[in-house]
C-alpha cells in the first residue's frame, strides 16, 4: 500500500503512563492504540503483525490435526458452575454481568468448560475419537493491575487448542506433537533460539505442565535454564527433588527472567469427568475421554518479540511476521525515480509481494526515521544517487547488508522465495 | 479434509427450543452450537462459511480504499459520556461491569465513539483526509429477546467501516462507492437478486439513511419494494411526503417482509463535534471531519442466506460462502473405487480446491442426506455403477444437473475456474 495512504502515523515521545518497552515502540510506530489499561486497539500495521502471526499458528494447528471453531464470549453460570470454576474464590479475575431479560453471564477467561460441555454432543464412540480442536478468541480477565503493554492484558486473544484423547498413550503421543507444532512457531515468529521448553507446576492429573519462556527483562517469571540441553524449570517448581526428577543438575543451570509465550497442559479427566465426557470403546466398555490444553496469545507473543528485537528507537521484524514484507523508499519526486518505485512496486504487488511504498513528501530523514520505526526487515530505495549507480539501494536489516541492484535482483528475490 | 476426522455430526431433529429456521437446519448439520440465547458457537463447518463471508467482505473493503484495524471489546466510559451514549436511556442494551481495579467499563455495542476518539491522534491536516477504516469485531447487546437464530444475537460479529472525509461532496461520492460495493457483496453471496437498497429513517444530518434488505418471512422488517426499480423504502418512514421525496409511485409498490443484511449511514459532525475532529483546509481554516458508518453483520448475512436458500431437510450454499468447494462422496470400500476417490482428493487439494471427502463407512443413504443438510453446492460421487459408465457422477444442485464423468473433467472444471 501506499504509505501517504495509511492514515496512522509515527511519533516522537511514547505516552507517558505506558512502562513497557513493547507498548511505547508499538504506539510510537502507530501499530497499536490503548484504549484503556490492559486493552489495546490494533491499528492497521499492528493487525497485519497479529494476523501474521495467527496465521503461522492457525498453519501449524491444522498441521497435527486441529479444526478450527469460535466458541462464545458469554458464557453460561449453570455450564461453569459444573466444575465450582463460576465462583469467584477459585477464578478471581472473572468479568461478569447481567441479562437484562434476567440472570448472570460472565466473559470468557478461558473455554475448557463450554467445550467439554459441546463436545458430549459428538463423542460417544471410540470411532469419534481423537478429536483436536481450537480457536483464535478474546479471553477477557479483570486483572488488578496490567502494565506490561500488550502481554498481560484485560482483553486479549488467545489460540486455544483442546485435544480429546481415548487413552493417556494416545494422549501422551499428541502432546508431543503439540510440543513440536509450538517449536516450529516460535522459530518462523523469530524468537525460537530464545524460548525454552520449561517445566511447570501440573495438576491433579500430571506432575508438570510446560510452558514455552522467552528470555527477556521483561518478563514475569523466573526459570532455571539449561542452555546446552535447551530445556528449563519454572522456579515455582524448583527443588531438587524435581531437578532429579528431571535429570537436571544444578550446576548446569542458570537463573534467567522470561516471559511465558505458550503453554500445554494434560488435563487428564479433570473436566471429562464433570461433563461426564465419556466414550464406548471397541470392548464396548465406558471410559472417560483424556483431554489436554495449549494456548498461545498472538498479541503476548507479538509483545514479546518486541521486547527481544525492539531497540530505542527501532524494530526488526522477523521475516514472517513483519507487517508488510519490503519497505519501498522513494526519496525525491522527479520523473525518473517516481516512475521507477512505481515500476516495482507494481511488479512485486502482482507477485504477491506486500510492499508498503512510501510515496510521502517528507524529507529523507523523517522517511528513514519512520522506517526504522515500522520495523520492515527488507528496504529497496529508490533515489537519483542510486539509479545513477545502476539501480536500488536493497537493505536487509536482519542481516545488516547494503548493496546496489538493479531492480530485477530485488524481484527475483522474492520470486525464488 | 476427510469427513471421518470431522468431529460434528449431523442431527436428524433440531432442538425443541429453537423457533428460527436458520438455527434448526445449522444445528442439525453441525454448523453452529448454542451456548445461551442469542449466543451461538461457529462449529468447524459453520466458522468456514462464516470465514468465507468475511473474505469477500473484505475483499470488497480493501477494494474501496478501507483499511482493517481492530478495536477494543471492553469500553471506556468517559469516551462514551462525550455523547451522552453511556446513558442506558440512550443505548438500552448496554452489557455493564466492574473493574476489579475501580470503576464501570462497558462492552462495546458499536465503535463510533472510540474510533472517532482515536481518529483525533491522527487526523489534523487535509492531507490526513479522507480515511476509511473498518474492521470485524464482536458486538454485544443486552437484547431483551433473542429468537431469530444467528440474525440478532446478544454476541455477534459486524464489519463496520467508518468514512471520514473533508467536505460532502467527498463524502457522498464515497457513500455511492460503499453501496456499490454492498451490492457486489450480497450478489457475491449469492443472495443479491432478494436484496433491496432500501431508504430508512436518517438521523440529524441526514433525511435518510440506507439499508440492505434481503427479502424473506423470517425478517423483521416491512419495506414497501419497487421491483422494477429495485429500491424499496422502509415502513418506518413510509409516507406520501417521503414517496414524493424519493420519487416512488404508490401504485408501483408491494409490501413485503424482509431482513436488514446491512446498512449505510451519513452520520455527518454528530461524532466529529463531541470529539473535536477537525482538521487544517487547504486555506488555512479549520472544518470539522464528516463522517459515516457502514455496517453488515456476518453471522446475521449467514442466517439470511439459510432463511432464503435452506429447505426442510436441505441446504444449498451460493459457491462463494460454501464451507468447501467439492463434496466427495465415495460410496464403496472396495479397492477401486477408493483409490479413484483418493487420486481425485489428492489432485483438486494440490490445485487448491477445498474437498470434504465423505470416506466414512456409514450407508449410502446416510452419506446423501448428510451431504444434503451441510450443503456443498458440488458433489463428485465415487461408486462402482459410476466406475463402470466411465466416470464420476458430478452433481451441480445449483444448476439441478447429473452427469457421469472422467474425473479430468471434473479437475478442468476447476483448473478454468
Amino acid at each position: 500500500m501506499r504509505q501517504s495512504e495509511l492514515f496512522t502515523k509515527t511519533r516522537k515521545e511514547a505516552p507517558k503512563d505506558e512502562t513497557a518497552k513493547n507498548a511505547k515502540l508499538l504506539i510510537r510506530s502507530g501499530f497499536i492504540h490503548k484504549e484503556m489499561a490492559g486493552a489495546y486497539a490494533y491499528l492497521p500495521l499492528g493487525y497485519r503483525v497479529l494476523q501474521r502471526i495467527c496465521g503461522i499458528i492457525r498453519d501449524e494447528m491444522n498441521g497435527i490435526g486441529g479444526q478450527e471453531l469460535h466458541l462464545t464470549s458469554l458464557q453460561d453460570k449453570r455450564v461453569w458452575e459444573k466444575t465450582g470454576r463460576w465462583s469467584d474464590e477459585v477464578i478471581d479475575n472473572w468479568f461478569k454481568t447481567t441479562l437484562s431479560a434476567g440472570g448472570e453471564v460472565g466473559l470468557a477467561t478461558t473455554h475448557e468448560e463450554p467445550l467439554t460441555n459441546l463436545m458430549t454432543e459428538f463423542i460417544h464412540s471410540y470411532k469419534d475419537l481423537p478429536a483436536y480442536v481450537y480457536q483464535f478468541q478474546t479471553k477477557f480477565r479483570n486483572e488488578k493491575r496490567a502494565k506490561s503493554g500488550i502481554m498481560r492484558g484485560r482483553e486479549f486473544l488467545m489460540k486455544d487448542l483442546y485435544s480429546f484423547s481415548r487413552s493417556q498413550e494416545e494422549h501422551s503421543a499428541f502432546y508431543e506433537e503439540a510440543k513440536n507444532a509450538y517449536i516450529r512457531i516460535f522459530d518462523r515468529a523469530g524468537i525460537g533460539e530464545r524460548t525454552f521448553f520449561t517445566s511447570a507446576s501440573g495438576g491433579s492429573f500430571s506432575p508438570y505442565s510446560h510452558e514455552f519462556q522467552t528470555l527477556t527483562d521483561a518478563g514475569e517469571d523466573t526459570i532455571y535454564l539449561d542452555r546446552t540441553r535447551k530445556i528449563a524449570v519454572n522456579d515455582e517448581i524448583y527443588s531438587e527433588d524435581v531437578l532429579k526428577d528431571l535429570g537436571l543438575l544444578k550446576d548446569d543451570l542458570e537463573k534467567v527472567t522470561a516471559v511465558e509465550v505458550g503453554n500445554i497442559f494434560s488435563l487428564g479427566t479433570k473436566f471429562s469427568d464433570a461433563f461426564g465426557l465419556t466414550y464406548i470403546d471397541e470392548t464396548n466398555e465406558k471410559r472417560p475421554v483424556i483431554m489436554g490444553s495449549y494456548g498461545i496469545g498472538p498479541g503476548r507473543l507479538m509483545g514479546a518479540i518486541v521486547e527481544v528485537l525492539g531497540g530505542k528507537n527501532e524494530m526488526i521484524w522477523p521475516k514472517e511476521v513483519a507487517p508488510f514484507d519490503l519497505h519501498l523508499i522513494q526519496l525525491s519526486d522527479d520523473e525518473q525515480t517516481k516512475s521507477e518505485a512505481e515500476a516495482l512496486y507494481q511488479k512485486l504487488t502482482q507477485l504477491g509481494v506486500e510492499v508498503l511504498w512510501d510515496d510521502r513528501a517528507v524529507s529523507a530523514g523523517a522517511k528513514f526515521a519512520d522506517a526504522d520505526l515500522i520495523g520492515i526487515p527488507s528496504r529497496a530505495v529508490v533515489s537519483t544517487k542510486a539509479l545513477e549507480a545502476g539501480g536500488v539501494e536493497f537493505t536487509d536489516r536482519i542481516e545488516d547488508s547494503v548493496e546496489v541492484v538493479a531492480s530485477e535482483v530485488i524481484i527475483n528475490r522474492y520470486v525464488t522465495e
